[in-house]
């Protein structure tokens, strides 16, 4: 499918994604690029590293396919860094979880260069970080977010769509703004109200604890993320989150009122409806 | 340890402890008692329950310990029925939730009893409800909440303690106004966010679902359980909850003033701290 891939980061999903594609054997040969020394050789290590190259440039010569996964705020000027260097055809996309401003970054900085760039989000993040809990099963199954801007080429368009396909990832298509505006709700508040809890709680008596099970666990799982992958999130995509925390505080205020008031029956449609969408969410 | 134990309610955890206790072979004798016929000859055809009984009264003579492990709410009402026939030095205990005022009503329906009450909070609750989620490893290696009142026998209490530690249970005891106070905080107030991120979000683009992952999974899974049951928790605990949400709404208000702002580091503390916490609960 692709004779080359570069691969820039080689975080959980830059690893996850080259054991992936060599379990796919959708490459001929996987470049991977880290800007420390060490994780390059621990890199060239591996068998689904065919070549780790500490030289930003030189790591895209010849690649088909360019896939960026450093820190969202970093995107932009690897971007701008690789654009003269990539070869007629060469596609580029990211896997950040933000979108919008990237993709204007990426537009910008690829107007002078001869390969194409279209934004990826694969929902495959983790509480953990880091190579060592990379996986080739990360991204299998899971949904993939592709992001094209309106004039992006149909054959771009597709040939990004098959790769993902190819790790076994369910693609749908979005726009970068309205990614944004649908993460800020279904990704990054979620995030944030596990983050806020979990900071909160962090003040209260610790012999409270005890008084915890499993429901305390699952519902600040997240906060155990990256806090500056997240401090990145939260500060690109702010705008929309602080919109997406404006509408949640309705539903607050709305359990607020039938927690002061006598109305068991309100009280237990709002929990029921709360229960049949989780439900959903396991179909 | 005991010739008789009378567990009322066959739900999740009335049938999970009616397996652990067989199990544990910690009891020569188990009687169940449910409301309705169906759900009592279900509990008859199996190896961990001897006795099923639908006479409230009657299942309960005999036993040396009773379990009440039905809704919240209906806890004061059952130890007022079963009070007159339990034998001398019955300890009866329950599995609810919230502790203040199940104490207070079972410590003035025993006062006519030859038996004693001491409040328990096994926390080992689930998304999943009914017999058919229950398991004997429920709950193995869980906390379990004790809530003596200031004057109970030392002999109930140890009873009490042997008691759930044979079931492989790690044993606490808070006073049951502190149980409630710390359980808004690490148990109530969980369980009230996910509800009201689901709640929300029931109310956005259902096609934004896509641009979701196991984060809005975990932080939400709680959201699922029985709604009747936790209707009933918020509506005992609400003077409690209420307080723990205003303490909460500080950290969002947090938070949000640092999203509006440009000071990246400490919105990466903010973070920090609230992975730094998280990371705690696993130890």
């Amino acid at each position: 499918m692709f004779e080359q891939i570069t691969i820039l980061g080689s975080g959980l999903l830059g690893a996850s994604l080259a054991m992936s594609i060599h379990h796919a054997k959708i490459a001929q040969s996987i470049t991977i690029w880290a800007r420390r020394k060490e994780t390059v050789d621990l890199c060239s290590s591996k068998t689904w590293c065919q070549h780790g190259e500490e030289n930003l440039e030189k790591s895209v010569i010849g690649s088909n396919l360019v896939i960026i996964c450093t820190p969202v705020e970093t995107i932009g000027g690897i971007i701008r860094q690789i654009a003269p260097y990539l070869e007629k055809g060469t596609l580029v996309t990211d896997v950040g979880s933000v979108k919008k401003q990237i993709c204007l970054d990426c537009e910008e900085a690829m107007k002078s260069s001869e390969g194409f760039f279209i934004g990826s989000h694969p929902m495959a993040g983790s509480e953990k970080s880091g190579m060592d809990f990379a996986s080739k099963e990360l991204v299998n199954g899971k949904s993939c977010i592709i992001t094209p801007m309106k004039d992006a080429p149909v054959k771009y368009i597709h040939k990004l769509e098959e790769f993902w396909k190819a790790l076994k990832m369910i693609v749908f298509q979005f726009s970068p703004a309205e990614h944004d505006r649908a993460a800020a709700y279904f990704s990054h508040l979620p995030h944030l109200l596990a983050s806020c809890l979990s900071r909160h709680l962090d003040t209260q008596d610790r012999n409270w604890k005890k008084i915890s099970g499993n429901g305390l666990k699952d519902t600040t799982r997240i906060a155990e993320g990256d806090p500056l992958l997240w401090q990145q999130i939260f500060h690109m995509n702010k705008k929309e989150i602080l919109a997406s925390i404006a509408g949640w505080e309705k539903s607050l205020l709305e359990i607020k009122e039938l927690l002061k008031g006598e109305n068991q029956d309100e009280l237990y449609n709002y929990l029921k409806i709360g229960a049949n969408f989780r439900k959903e969410l396991d179909k």
